[in-house]
């Protein structure tokens, strides 16, 4: 596991994953592999109901960490480092999310994201979500590229 | 418009959507004819970068929104309000999103959601997202009825 996230090379001040958004989740993703993971423990706060974490929390969680992998990727593809240049940007152009079964907000979560379908302008990455050994949640974002400056 | 929006009516202490979540976003919908409307104003801590708001927020308004009208809906079709029993609950079962450009995070947004396939145990809901004229993002959820315990 790499000792720096992904989110500490990626401009913006975004509420899901910036370490910059002190206000925000601040969510961290590695590689491992071909994958990329995110653990995340989430506040009750961001309950939607009894012990289950909101929909949408869930959904933010998700399209941020899949959407820093396809820009991790696609750094990869050009085999160079987050911190180098030029600068790539992208953000998601769709989001989807399946809800399985009921997301307990009260422990750890685990995303895994995979690039399905690699690309210069649009990456495609599906992403689970795990509550201990079980799938909770699946999904996938059609990330695409953007201008650099767009987002600084 | 009615006086008291769908949120004032539904269990559970959801962080997008209800008045019993002071950490949350407390978001309001109301009948407008056949339509669901929902005025939002961002914080801007809810930024994705420059002055754009996070996807995963968005998709959380969108999400809370377009269930609410679901069970709204449900009341409605059954010609009873909702505050009569019996409870009906209704969970997202799967959220898509579609970012058509990027959304200006200073200013309001209008979500109008519309029931697209009405049912007793599932009901689609298509919802469209404005900034001032600017439709900048659409989406729809599939909503699933629940055991009204289970949130509660």
């Amino acid at each position: 596991m790499a000792s720096r996230s992904f989110q500490e090379f990626i401009a913006g001040t975004c509420w899901g994953c910036s370490p910059r958004n002190p206000d925000g989740l601040q969510i961290q993703s590695f590689w491992e592999g071909e994958e990329a993971v995110c653990t995340w423990q989430p506040k009750t706060i961001f309950v939607a109901g009894g012990n289950f974490l909101s929909g949408g929390i869930l959904a933010t969680v998700l399209d941020c960490h899949a959407t820093c992998t396809a820009i991790a990727a696609a750094y990869r593809a050009e085999g160079r480092s987050m911190d180098s240049q030029p600068t790539l940007a992208f953000v998601s152009g769709s989001l989807h999310v399946d809800y399985l079964q009921p997301t307990p907000v009260d422990r750890p979560l685990l995303f895994r994201a995979r690039v399905t379908e690699p690309g210069e302008k649009k990456i495609r990455v599906a992403c689970e979500v795990f509550s201990g050994e079980q799938m909770t949640a699946k999904g996938e974002v059609l990330a695409v590229q953007i201008p650099a400056h767009l987002f600084g």
